[in-house]
């Protein structure tokens, strides 16, 4: 049975960085049988330029028909003055809170032939393997009320509402005990207790989570800033960190920032197991940005689409094999000293987008 | 005429810390003739064992009578089960909130003799000096409701609230370019205006804050995870920074580890000048928490409530001079090699709390 992608490439860097991936669909159709079908929709500032919204009901329909989506990038200057409801931003917001992907799994990893990149000292980021775990359809993202009032006299008053649900912390919570057993078997749990009410019942929650059904596993609480803190300090005392949409938003980027590899981070956002066929939706996207001012150019690192690619294939379709792969030779053309400008270094090879997505698809053709 | 300081030492290391400003109050007093008078109270855990509340009402009121206040650090694992209400970090909380100290000042500079004491590399911290402006009365810490409520079913719902108004923001970013204008003339805002309608408002006040009054000052707009970011990337590129309360919380905490020097980092939180006599309501506080793990051995470093008398000094009292010499106290002591455990080196000398404030003292005295 056929595979079902839906892509969208979105703004800025996104259509290039998806470019690469193609290749590397077309390559495992033709000589893997991988059976992948795909079709491709607008999101960001290109859909509101072509639909005057983010996303267009039709691609919507077709990212909840899709075994996966694919996506790349958006925003850019060019939208910076449209209204709040249509920027590029929201059609990305609502894929994730229609299909429900309330896990999203970003891992922080340090590329070994990118170590020194980092501006942590190498000790301290060499062999990094963190997962964070962001729950990503609550929190402050999407409570209402969330509005900009009114009050006469020259005044407005803005609000955002923080909000989570037993159930929300519940689902998210297992996601990142499971995937800590794959790996070193400990989570951090990270939130503010000590301010907000959100985090009391977060740490209630996870505390009792474990208790009940992961006891298993390595459970240690912090409070989100000196989990901040700590991750610029010794990042490497991290398997899993668990964290709400805005906390993880945060800590995330700080994170990826540390590994000194941002441009070669992917991210999985996934939904609940249905309860008859056991597929989750989900969607993956690099952590970094549309990149505006490289856009175009044929500079754009590809490597975090194609990684996220990967993702999808290990968490999707459970290709653990060929993403295991993909993932090598990933690996491989950084320890060969190809590079974009990006992550240029003495002694590198400077390669563009095609280039570098050629070589990552003739390294995994040999492997 | 008198000058009023309250001192509230809290727990853990907070009291020792305190004992060392104690005596360079003693000597202002004896060989300057400072003035100042003191009085003492109690907060935090300590304030719930005596009176079962995080601070007294008779404490608040003399918080609220005096020019100054000197707070140590509050909280410990003995009091992590007390009821939310009367938590220890309530004390701090209603401090914040009741003396109005809308305005929190967060210096994050790199002691050049510590610099190798960062997890950064050393020329990226070396010469360091960011002044985090945060927002400390409003946010996310202080919006109601504030609750959480049983669905029945075994679910409950917790709901925080970010509330920020006009005024609050207009005053706010006032204060970041008033600074900005005694440094190198650089604001850089920071929120989520991609997905938070507070900082939508933060960012259209802020910018016309910038354009009515302060249009001589360098602004810059930063998304707050993509500031997360930057800070660890390339610290040195920020004067000050202006954000909202939750995010400085996180923002400056990252800032003040990068530097290497969290154990020597002050904070002031200000509010706005009373419109008869000028006088500012003020707090002084170290960054640092109680750390009860090393709590009543003699051996936290007192350097950051010291560097917190110092700003006390420079913003509460206008004794520009004596502030300007407590800090260069500091700094001498650490180029001399004197060193508390938690910034200990290879060639250093190694010395307790008390130690360490006579240290300071004596080249306070002797400059
Ligand atoms: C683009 C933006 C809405 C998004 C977020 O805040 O979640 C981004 O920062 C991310 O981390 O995926
Ligand atoms: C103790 C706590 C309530 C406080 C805060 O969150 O503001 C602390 O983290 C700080 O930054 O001063």
């Amino acid at each position: 049975t056929a595979r079902n992608l839906f892509l969208l490439p979105g703004d800025g860097i996104g259509p290039e960085a998806m470019g690469e991936v193609r290749k590397i669909i077309a390559y495992m159709n033709e000589a893997m049988n991988a059976g992948f079908v795909t079709d491709e929709g607008l999101v960001g500032g290109s859909a509101y330029d072509a639909h005057g919204a983010a996303i267009s009901e039709a691609d919507m329909q077709k990212a909840l028909a899709a075994d996966a989506v694919l996506f790349g990038a958006v925003g850019g200057p060019k939208w910076d003055d449209v209204p709040y409801e249509v920027r590029p931003e929201a059609g990305l917001l609502r894929l994730r809170k229609d299909l429900e992907l309330f896990a999203n799994l970003r891992p922080a990893i340090c590329y070994p032939a990118l170590a020194s990149a980092s501006s942590l000292k190498p000790e301290l980021v060499e062999g990094l393997d963190i997962l964070i775990i962001r729950e990503l359809t609550g929190g402050v993202y999407f409570g209402e009320p969330k509005t900009i009032t009114d009050l006469g006299n020259g005044q407005k008053r803005a609000i955002d509402t923080q909000v989570y649900d037993t159930y929300e912390i519940e689902r998210i919570s297992a996601v990142a005990f499971e995937m800590a057993r794959t790996r070193q078997n400990r989570v951090c749990s990270m939130e503010k207790r000590n301010v907000m009410k959100s985090g009391v019942l977060w740490n209630q929650v996870v505390t009792a989570t474990h208790k009940d059904k992961y006891s298993d596993v390595k459970l240690e609480h912090m409070l989100a800033d000196a989990g901040g803190m700590q991750l610029v300090r010794a990042p490497k005392q991290f398997d899993v960190i668990v964290t709400d949409n805005l906390f993880g938003d945060m800590l995330s980027d700080v994170a990826a920032m540390l590994t000194g590899s941002l441009g070669m981070l992917p991210s999985a956002s996934l939904g609940a197991p249905d309860a008859k066929t056991g597929k989750r939706k989900a969607l993956y996207e690099p952590v970094h940005g549309s990149a505006p001012d490289i856009a175009g150019k044929g500079i754009a690192n590809p490597i975090a689409m194609i990684a996220s690619f990967a993702m999808c294939l290990r968490y999707s379709f459970n290709l653990v094999k060929e993403a295991d792969n993909l993932e090598k030779a990933i690996a491989n053309v950084l320890d060969k000293g190809i590079r974009t400008g990006d992550i240029m270094a003495e002694g590198c090879t400077k390669v563009g987008t095609t280039d570098m997505g050629d070589a990552i698809l003739a390294e995994f053709k040999a492997l």
